[in-house]
């Protein structure tokens, strides 16, 4: 028990296998306890009514409660019913009467709060140790600095106290303490977290984010915690699909070796190159991307318009108690004094003629790979300077929200020096679920431990061939299966290979006449067989232009699985058969083709 | 020739039948002159020049050019190569040296630029007389203001001087005009019409606007103007479909009675519940909308940080000479020199929390209908306060573009004291085909004469049964069909009906085992006949959901028409017909349902 890992996979197998959840939540306890780092959590859930919690979930159901005993702990600018939010200010705090939206929702599905982490005040920071509080150890080397803002959540699942937690991120606050810590950040879709029950930093531009062991645990508490809420003016309608397999052939955007930019640390500069070459063993296609445009994002949000943003946040604290306020924080957020609605509306100008620079970049890759932070800064080197290495550690996280992309900072390759590796991927936002899938795949490749712990990677990653409620299946059956001339089609409108099937043994196979592309028709017949198909997902939006192409005597009905189930799929006219060639003995169009 | 009408239609039926362009720009030329009103117009284009351009067009050819020949001008914020922009404000005059954006489209289109016309300064204003020169006179009553912003080009247009013009609008600087002079405004989508070239207000939320005598020649003009321009960093993807019939049953949002707003002018709101019973007439659903919050909104644009976008275009000029702006524009424009960055950051917040509030108003219906205009203003009253009945005037229009409408002003019929009635559809964005669709219906319902002419409306508006290419054909053959009982699931993915068709001579009509409901098999034989079949629009994006609900044996495939072509439609795998009745002597669905 002792040193059971507490990714969700283990946890819910040893739940299935008998453990009790008072277990669970005791040894989480116990590893707080031992961690003795005072600066990790600014309030602890009483163990008590934690267990409380945990018994109220009934008997384990992983199916109804995928988080089913699972002990997670949210940064302090979240609210939490009955424990105050404080934004690491405690001149600011306040009691909170009611659990944040995404609180609730994690609860709901099953997981346990253990308590509420540490954070760079008013989430303005990305060092971890802008805090009146003492600032919690990096999980890995004490010497660097925590990262922040979402610094106490980073440390506790690095450290193994909890399985994940939840972070915000406006400027890489997810990402980078995930980067320094050895775990995964997870930075969904803007819109896809309800803002509601937490302090802003920059409305426009603020997420949650979700820290985890392996990019799974981090997906699945992002599957649960995602749903649009009325409330909360900034939620989307935001797309969550099931994880993917990447066919190889996808294209990944990384910024060209000239504007890569890692302040001398040549060994982090291996460590990215490292990454792209695992990227490339796993099919990705690499594109080199001038990245001034990005970097010019990046350079607009603290020095822009949007601090002023967070000056709406403490407008009233700045005025009347100035000295509550951290003098860093300060003086950054006071920033926005000197602004004018003019400069923010000329900021957002800026910005909208800088994404249409960048629209085309974005519109030629299916995703991006940047180092999640250039370098690593110690203590010591905050000390000396609270700001430039602060800024410099947004290098690659800065531009992201305010280009409306999704990413994952995911644990790679550790360093020849010892720290740990990270890139991000990012794409589009409503790309979840792509980012999510390669960024799976990359830390399995990297084999490395889970956090700061003594953990190896669980299982690899399955293929969930789930398809999601904006997916209509299609059973091909023909040209546009793997590899065959008119794949292409399914692939240009994001469709995704699900598996491999065969029909009910009540089908016959024709070649058509005609082509190329030659085509097969798939007609129902009781004297028939089984033939072999591919199940594909096609997004339901891109499905009508799919049809457009397909030309008589084929259509798109319904076709009978093996399995006893059925998806839509390639039908024919029988009146469409004149000249055709029956080969429903090859039992599939693949086979055909290959026959000698 | 002298009183020939200028909207499209009839210009185009001239050039037909033998009209040369020449005798038609000679007589824009002369009807100018005959109007006589300085105020009108800031450059006109030479005659020579204008007639050199129409030489060029070359033989009459309406297909390719779909403006071939028609004369039109544009307000002086938009730039034409050759001639100087002014805004109206001398000193901030420019030469241009290329055509923005869409006056180059509609050149393209055979459009003849005639001039430029006056404005209010810098596009702020919805009066029409604050400007430098003198101000255009009201088309139909010279005792009123002409409105504006764009005052010029809706006075062309009224007196029939040319057949469209181009105004820009912000607040509803292209709306006012029309209500005030008895014409077309029509307010595209923002974004569909490019902003390359023209002076900007508030980039955020200008559009160039395009006043005409009719809808269909407004929708005429933007369809040939809209184009996505990549280098117009906020230009949008637009659909632009074309004009459909209106299937009764649409809803339409109106103010409740106590949230309409009138100042006393009980004649306008009489008018306006005529135009609420004519769209009654025509198949609509009044829905009643407390318009609270879209008030709340109207007042954030001039009273909001939305006047800081004006002061970013005229700051330069407000410091080094800003005796060069009329006072009352000056005053507007500079109470934004003491809005803070934090101030339009609120702003942003206050307008998408109404925005939250006000969606599910908006999904509720298919289209809004409000008064464009809540009363009139003369020249006197302004005199009094140059800046009350102004703001007034907005009522109706200031919220739509914060918005994101799209929306036309329309005329309805004359008021009982003679002044021009009219009405102003509005839709979500990307729905500028269904607004000109119902605004074109209720304008010929009207009878009203066109502008300030004594011309009579051209023939009523044909439902174009044309296909966008956002749209995909359907051939329904059964209980998909009008007023069938699964008609509702084309209508609610927004389906059209398009037009009656039929078969080719090669199909055979089952009535297929199983129901209700009950289906139709179409199945291809050379044994067959024609059937009857709906076609109908379905937007592309929809169709993908619209294929899930189709059970076996149908699908959707290929269906081969009477007239040669072929479009998608229900097709039925011949294995289905197991225990059907062979129905094809009935010749279609609904004639075998309603055979005794």
């Amino acid at each position: 028990m002792t040193d059971i890992s507490f990714d969700i996979n283990s946890l819910h197998r040893a739940y299935a296998d008998g453990t009790h959840v008072s277990e669970i939540i005791a040894e989480c306890y116990r590893r707080i306890e031992e961690a003795a780092d005072p600066g990790i959590f600014l309030k602890l859930v009483d163990q008590d009514a934690a267990q409380g919690e945990a018994e109220k979930l009934g008997a384990f159901d992983p199916v109804t409660k995928p988080l089913w005993g699972i002990p997670f702990v949210v940064k302090d600018n979240i609210d939490v019913a009955g424990l105050p939010t404080s934004a690491a200010c405690p001149a600011y705090e306040y009691d909170a009467d009611a659990d944040a939206f995404v609180v609730a929702q994690l609860r709901e599905a099953g997981a346990i709060l253990i308590g509420k982490t540490n954070l760079d005040q008013f989430a303005t920071g990305l060092v971890g140790i802008r805090s009146p509080y003492p600032p919690p150890k990096n999980a890995i080397d004490p010497e660097i600095v925590p990262g922040g803002s979402s610094s106490g959540s980073g440390v506790a699942v690095a450290l193994g106290l909890v399985s994940f937690s939840l972070g915000t991120d406006t400027a890489g606050s997810g990402r980078v303490p995930a980067a320094l810590n050895n775990i995964v950040g997870l930075k969904p879709t803007l819109g896809a977290l309800s803002a509601s029950g937490v302090v802003p930093a920059c409305r426009t531009l603020d997420t949650i984010s979700i820290f985890a062991l392996t990019v799974e645990d981090a997906y699945r508490a992002f599957q649960s915690a995602s749903a649009y809420d009325p409330l909360d003016a900034y939620s989307r309608e935001t797309p969550v699909n099931g994880l993917q397999e990447m066919r190889p052939g996808f294209r990944v955007g990384v910024p060209t070796v000239e504007t890569r930019e890692f302040f001398g640390d040549a060994v982090q500069s291996n460590s990215f190159d490292a990454a792209l070459a695992a990227i490339t063993a796993l099919g990705g296609e690499i594109v080199e991307i001038d990245f001034t445009p990005f970097y010019d994002i990046a350079n607009m949000l603290y020095e822009g318009a949007w601090v002023a943003e967070r000056f709406t946040v403490i407008a009233d604290l700045l005025r009347e108690n100035p000295e509550a306020i951290l003098p860093v924080t300060r003086a950054i957020v006071s920033k926005a004094e000197s602004l004018s609605a003019a400069d923010a509306f000329c900021g957002m100008y800026k910005l909208q003629e800088l994404k249409r620079i960048i629209a085309p970049l974005i519109n030629s890759v299916d995703i991006f790979c940047v180092p999640s932070i250039p370098t690593f800064y110690s203590l010591a080197d905050l000390e000396e300077d609270p700001i430039g290495p602060n800024a410099r550690l947004g290098t690659y996280t800065n531009f992201v929200n305010l280009l409306d992309l999704c990413g994952i900072a995911v644990p790679v390759t550790t360093r020849t020096d010892g720290r740990p590796g990270s890139v991000t991927l990012l794409a589009k936002a409503g790309k979840d679920a792509v980012v999510a899938s390669l960024a799976a795949l990359l830390h399995y490749r990297s084999g490395v431990l889970l956090g700061a712990t003594n953990w190896t990677q669980p299982l690899p990653p399955q293929n969930n061939p789930v398809v999601s409620k904006d997916e209509i299946c299609l059973a091909a059956v023909g040209a546009h299966m793997s590899g065959l001339p008119l794949n292409g089609e399914l692939t240009k409108l994001g469709g995704r290979f699900l598996k491999d099937a065969k029909t009910a043994p009540i089908y016959r196979l024709y070649s058509l006449a005609g082509g190329p592309p030659y085509r097969p028709g798939l007609v129902r017949n009781k004297k028939g067989t089984m033939i072999d198909l591919e199940i594909w997902a096609i997004p339901v939006k891109e499905f009508g232009e799919f049809i457009r192409g397909i030309p008589a005597p084929l259509g798109i009905g319904t076709v009978s699985l093996s399995d006893g189930t059925a998806v839509n799929g390639f039908i024919c006219e029988a009146a469409g058969l004149e000249g055709a060639t029956d080969i429903t003995n090859f039992g599939g169009w693949r086979k055909f083709l290959h026959a000698d």
